[in-house]
């Protein structure tokens, strides 16, 4: 066994990034797939294509501002394609591209996760706030 | 098939929310455990109980306020356990709870995407600054 990592074997090999580095890309990765908006983007777009308006509109709370950056951000990074179909009045649609695909599968794990367990969130909470509350009394 | 729903069977069904609803608990489950901070702490939780120290060295750019701020956060939503050993010097862990561990498993599959595609999505931001930096000089 060897610790000696030649160009040759360095090239065979995948990267392999840490999260847990703030120097490191998969960092930079995680940052941007993590903002909630990027997350809810991604997850409207698992079933089909949508516009602008309708990512809107299923997106509660978010503005156009925010959307527009986020798209951006998104296409920028490979994750999601603009199709402009150049028609009168204007047509664009926004789609996972295969990378972005991959990622919503995980995400799709997340969402589901968190409107499943919600009410036990909700509850750990009440509970928390209550015993603080009573040490705070005493 | 009727859409009624007696109070016996909301009772009796498991409540389902969607994150896409801003004014449901689920979107701020989401909001919680999307933060950057959350999930490298849950993360870096998943294989063993670790200090306060610990987290820090493992956790590359989290501050100790914010360190401090989203364990408490994590620990009133019931995902994180604080345990106090009643030690001099003061000995205290944190831990996942089983909800934080059935969280945790999502977040690794997040992380491990993060950490093996982050190569596709510097190179496409490669490509698209080069693409739009073209277009600006035209």
């Amino acid at each position: 066994m060897t610790a000696t990592v030649t160009s040759q074997t360095a090239r065979a090999t995948p990267p392999v990034g840490s999260v847990f580095d703030e120097s490191c890309s998969a960092r930079h990765a995680l940052e941007l797939i993590s903002g909630k908006w990027a997350m809810l983007i991604i997850s409207a777009l698992w079933q089909s294509p949508m516009r602008n308006a309708d990512l809107l509109r299923k997106i509660g709370g978010i503005s156009q501002k925010v959307l527009t950056e986020t798209l951006r951000d998104l296409a920028r990074n490979g994750l999601v394609i603009r199709d402009d179909f150049r028609a009168k009045p204007l047509h664009v649609e926004y789609r996972l591209s295969p990378l972005g695909a991959s990622l919503s599968n995980a995400l799709i794990v997340l969402d589901h996760w968190a409107e499943r367990n919600f009410p036990e969130l909700d509850a750990a909470r009440e509970r928390y706030d209550q015993a603080h509350a009573t040490a705070d009394e005493q």
